[in-house]
């Protein structure tokens, strides 16, 4: 179950963001009936449009034209699911945000086409802008996902791993995308300079504290919050923060160090020895030292979204801040 | 083998097309040794970089601006690869070129996300361009392939199909992104909008021609020349014009009529059969009429290039179109 936002920023948000999904839906208008509904359920999950409100509030202090900004907007979440397309067709899972994803219907062929297929509408989109800085950002948003997520591949089912490892991956594979929304959103508003870097800042922190609440939500939340099992990163072999911070905490030639690594190399695939290897990650400090991270990237997302004047704004950004390292789905 | 294209038009521009080679080998430089190598390679394999070549030759008759021409070129050449290397994932083609596909040295996981990777960089260099209009081309010929890709899936393994639907189809596949090229080249060299609307007609009528010879050699030649086994695309069930020409000359009941049906089926998959369906189309009037279609075709790019003033670009405009026409592999 997704958790009903807190009222404030999403109640003021609403009608803007209302605005962002009509032009996802008109993008979604495909051609090709069976497609078409396709794409359009994929677009009206939709999850919390996170993204899009991070793009329209990083504009809204400023000169907060909204027209270009949601188009802008739409891209970005385009983009993003786009690229959970691809990333569901490569993880090859069944269910995302508790309902079937499109490869448990649609040969991967298929999935793969559709993946490219928003991307292109995500870039008209962007081209759609008319400005050359804001399609910069788009592009380098999505050269830095691929990067995270080839970064992931390339480093899976391995134990030694630093922790820049692991933050750089998560930067490509979330916070750019969230950096560059609220870049493009401050560019749009015509924010001055520092403005735009440091909302850059904000996004990029925030995108920071957000993945890594994703990744102790995998391990700490089951089917019923997550509409996914627990433990499928380890089960991937992709190593995560709590991962690392549970690790850390073990002798070398302990037998649960040699557990652990088991079913990250992948040598173990039993079902079983996973739910073991979840239950001592959430009986050590590992998630809520993960945690404490989560809200360092916070605090620092917050003391960079402090440049903008607007009160209604800047609290608003701080709301969505908070929002991330507190929710539990 | 590639034949050796005639001199003069390569010989004239290869100073340039090697700019384009060269930025195209910056991209590949990506921070895994072992993807940039694999990176280097699709991108080094290259072919005849005719795109570039079209993109090159659309803005030399006006204000030749080489470096904004170069990242486009390399940006619409990337385009292409990165959509080859879907379509090889899709396919799973063993060979391309005559070279072994990235599929058949890594996961296909690995191969979606490098496609992402590099249609990421090909916007990248087009966003490089400043221009919003050049963008809004490149991301709406993505499309249009996505479109034709798309097509090209939902008709597969039917013979109901009308010349319209393959027009439709080898437009998007490849059609689209010439005309692209020819666009983006003329609006980068300031060329008046009339001419911009021909060199752009230009580039999708040769563009529409390539893809029927294309479906031609599919056809005629075998894996010495194309690199590839002949009548891969009827393995595939994609029914290609002289396929359609020469079921049209089949009597509704006729035993040959059944057969060419349950091969584009996948009925019967023996490449026996296969075999004899790809010889009786050989020994029909298919191909020759296919090639006269291309043939007309050329005939209107050539009409649509003749707006360009100067002799020496408009040679090579045509040069380009009589060797599209003409090649064999």
């Amino acid at each position: 179950m997704v958790q009903a936002p807190p009222r404030t920023v999403f109640a003021a948000m609403q009608p803007d963001l209302d605005r962002v999904s009509e032009r996802l839906e008109m993008v979604a208008a495909v051609d090709y009936p069976m497609v078409s509904t396709l794409v359009l359920d994929i677009v009206r999950a939709g999850g919390k449009r996170l993204r899009p409100l991070v793009l329209l509030l990083a504009g809204r202090g400023y000169d907060y034209d909204l027209d270009p900004l949601v188009t802008a907007a739409a891209g970005v979440e385009l983009l993003h699911t786009a690229s959970l397309v691809h990333d569901d067709t490569i993880d090859r899972a069944a269910l995302r945000r508790g309902k079937p994803t499109l490869n448990s219907v649609l040969s991967s062929n298929a999935v793969i086409l559709l993946g490219d297929y928003l991307f292109a509408q995500s870039a008209i989109l962007a081209a759609a802008t008319g400005d050359p800085r804001v399609v910069g950002i788009f592009a380098s948003s999505l050269a830095d996902i691929c990067d995270g997520q080839l970064h992931e591949m390339f480093h899976a089912h391995r134990l030694d791993q630093s922790r820049q490892d692991y933050e750089r991956r998560i930067y490509g594979k979330t916070a750019a995308l969230f950096a560059g929304a609220a870049e493009m959103g401050a560019i749009i508003g015509k924010a001055p300079d520092h403005h735009v870097a440091a909302l850059r800042s904000y996004g990029s922190d925030l995108g920071m504290a957000f993945q890594i609440v994703d990744d102790v939500l995998d391990l700490r939340e089951g089917t019923q919050k997550l509409g996914k099992p627990a433990g499928n990163d380890l089960r991937q072999g992709t190593v995560t923060l709590p991962t690392m911070l549970y690790a850390a905490t073990l002798p070398a030639g302990s037998a649960e160090f040699a557990m652990l690594e088991s079913v990250v190399t992948g040598e173990d695939v039993d079902d079983d020895r996973l739910a073991e290897v979840v239950a001592a990650i959430r009986a050590s400090s590992a998630l809520d030292d993960a945690i404490a991270a989560a809200a360092e990237y916070i605090d620092r997302a917050k003391e960079a979204a402090s440049v903008v004047e607007d009160d209604d704004t800047r609290r608003m950004l701080f709301e969505v801040a908070d929002l991330a390292l507190g929710r539990d789905s």
